[in-house]
């Protein structure tokens, strides 16, 4: 017997990595086209060129699955680079928050999260935390004690308090007016609430 | 036929107002003994000493009862009078949110929170947002003006991002760590960030 990649049953089906890379792609494909809601198992799995049961065998849900796309499709933050200046440091960051959520994998994020029930949404919600806010406040923290070390932050800055003022900022206005930061709003919470926060 | 204040299909029964009281007492009884789960509209109807229809006229479901006990009962944060210092101003203000959250209504307001599904737990969120956030913001934006006058906040402090910071903060925690916040974490957060932001 040949195997077919194709061949759900083929004893040559493709390998545990390859197929689940397969299985993701193929979902957030669905979701930026037919969104969260029309998106099934069965069309992904089609997608994929897969069966059903190989979806399920590794997530027993659609939101299991999907959860898995954004965990593993949104980017990573990054290092951030020494610019001289904490002010450009922390709006790169700022930005970079945003780009992230920007991506392919960032705009389903939001779909989802605009587009599922309340039970499925606190689920993504927690993938913004882990995969985003998490991450960024710990680069805070770095970019803080580099801004000690180098003179433009106060030295007693290095507060856990102090790193979640960007995260919890950018988290409450996404509550409170959708989640679109313009430019100009990344600057105001620079100028107006870091800088003078930071300042020696 | 004499009425009796007790019979729900009496001509006698009580009136809007007084009935109304009477069914969010007895359900912010019940949610302080049976929880949320166990809380049933029969189970408060027979608390109140009416019938199920007269809550189901008034609210639609069970969650929106318990909504309204919430949003009734939470007390208000009231004004914080002029004490010559920001510093303790602000410390005040959470103080007063945190026993917001401390009191009969506020307990209540947690444990729901802790016990129903997500499809609930988002209208209950609604409730903390309205009732305790945007009126401690407001109040915030006026204690920060009155500092401007006074001098102990310096003149540019006046922004819309300044005063959701505590806000921000008491959210962002509250959802990282719990809601806990003790005294001396409330210090730390007027200490270590409001003043450095707010100084002159």
């Amino acid at each position: 017997m040949v195997a077919s990649p194709w061949s759900v049953a083929s004893s040559g089906r493709r390998r545990g990595p390859e197929l689940e890379r397969a299985i993701l792609d193929a979902a957030l494909e669905q979701l930026g086209t037919v969104g969260w809601n029309a998106l099934t198992m069965e069309g992904v799995a089609a997608g994929a060129h897969t069966g059903k049961a190989a979806l399920y065998r590794r997530w027993p849900s659609k939101a299991d699955l999907v959860a898995e796309v954004l965990r593993t499709r949104l980017p990573p933050i990054g290092e951030i680079p020494d610019s001289g200046s904490i002010r450009e440091e922390l709006y790169e960051l700022c930005a970079r928050m945003r780009a992230a959520m920007d991506t392919r994998a960032g705009q389903a994020l939001r779909a989802v999260l605009h587009e599922c029930d309340h039970a499925d949404a606190d689920r993504f919600r927690e993938v913004i935390w882990d995969g985003l806010h998490e991450p960024a406040r710990r680069l805070i923290e770095e970019l803080i004690e580099r801004g000690i070390r180098r003179g433009d932050v106060r030295s007693d800055a290095d507060s856990p308090l102090v790193s979640d003022v960007i995260p919890a900022m950018l988290m409450y206005r996404a509550k409170v007016c959708g989640s679109e930061w313009r430019d100009a709003e990344i600057a105001e919470l620079i100028d107006q609430v870091m800088m003078p926060l930071l300042r020696p």
